[in-house]
């Protein structure tokens, strides 16, 4: 757990895709003693930027409704900080809880905001081990593969709900093709049906 | 334009349905001074009610990128106005901007809560007139006709872009079936395309 006043329970925000990543932080952010009290999620400009960062748009009022929490939908213009800034300023919250896995980049940014507006930044998933995060994520949620773009992951993974065996599977191929096991670099995305903080589970009829 | 704090400028909430009454509240809040700077939408629990109450709430994120303004999503379990209170004490926010016309049920059930969380209530259609309301509306935004629950109203509204020339024949029709030519019990309701403080206008293909 990634905290500046770690120990502290604290009332978060949660970034979220609808994916692996920003589920299992919130939850990992919930065990840890703080309360997620709303989700966030910014939508980027274009079309292509919707299937190039973030495929479960139209679902996310479903994600909503799963987890029992109000969600902010945020459209983003060009650059997508000011959005995030502009609602987290609308917020009476403590912090933020970020998926954050190894991207710099993105985590810094997040931060900077956060650090404008006086707020916490969470990132539980920092710094984590990927295969082993990958395998305990999949043993608490279930995650479906719902889009792949990289070299050794066929369409025959999408729909795929991941149990240990397909997630060992899927280590493989990562190993071979040398893709960041939790697709840090877009490889591929997720959507979880159900994770032990949803109130309801998401079916796909 | 009621207020218990006139002439003073407000950041404000919007309630919105995507519908004529909460759309036209927030243009006359915003050409009275105040900031609308977010939306919220209270979805209610089943689909037998999002059919009654609310014919619009997947068009929501669309809504929002409209207005250029983040919303927020709250799927209410049995109490609505739980999901309300809970919504509004998580923003920082002078008060609620409502589309009331004349339910003195809604409206005080809204401002009881705005008060407990020390939030103005904007209600800015408040005692209009309806059928001159009506027609400056039409006059000002694009209102679609999307539901029809009335004797009088048959298919042949459904899907009507409202001009100066049809909302008369509405007024008519309501005039004739003593229906309350808003529509405030449900006998019709509508879904607006395009309005003076929207940035982009919604197109129906």
């Amino acid at each position: 757990m990634h905290s500046s006043r770690e120990g502290i329970d604290l009332r978060l925000v949660a970034l979220v895709s609808g994916g692996k990543d920003s589920t299992y932080a919130a939850y990992l952010a919930n065990k840890a003693g703080h309360e997620i009290v709303c989700l966030l999620s910014i939508i980027p400009p274009s079309e292509e930027s919707h299937m190039y960062h973030y495929t479960n748009i139209h679902m996310m009022p479903t994600v909503s409704s799963a987890w029992g929490l109000p969600i902010i939908l945020h459209h983003s213009k060009e650059d997508e900080l000011a959005e995030l800034e502009e609602s987290l300023s609308l917020l009476k919250v403590d912090g933020v809880c970020t998926g954050a896995v190894a991207s710099v980049y993105q985590k810094s940014r997040i931060e900077n905001i956060a650090e404008k507006l006086g707020l916490e930044t969470i990132s539980p998933l920092w710094g984590c081990e990927p295969e082993k995060t990958l395998l305990e994520m999949v043993d608490e949620m279930d995650v479906m593969m719902v889009r792949v773009a990289a070299d050794g992951l066929g369409k025959e993974w999408l729909g795929k709900v991941l149990d240990k065996r397909t997630a060992y599977q899927l280590i493989e191929v990562c190993r071979k093709y040398r893709i960041h096991p939790m697709g840090e670099g877009g490889e591929y995305e997720t959507f979880v049906l159900n994770a032990p903080h949803f109130k309801k589970r998401i079916r796909v009829v």
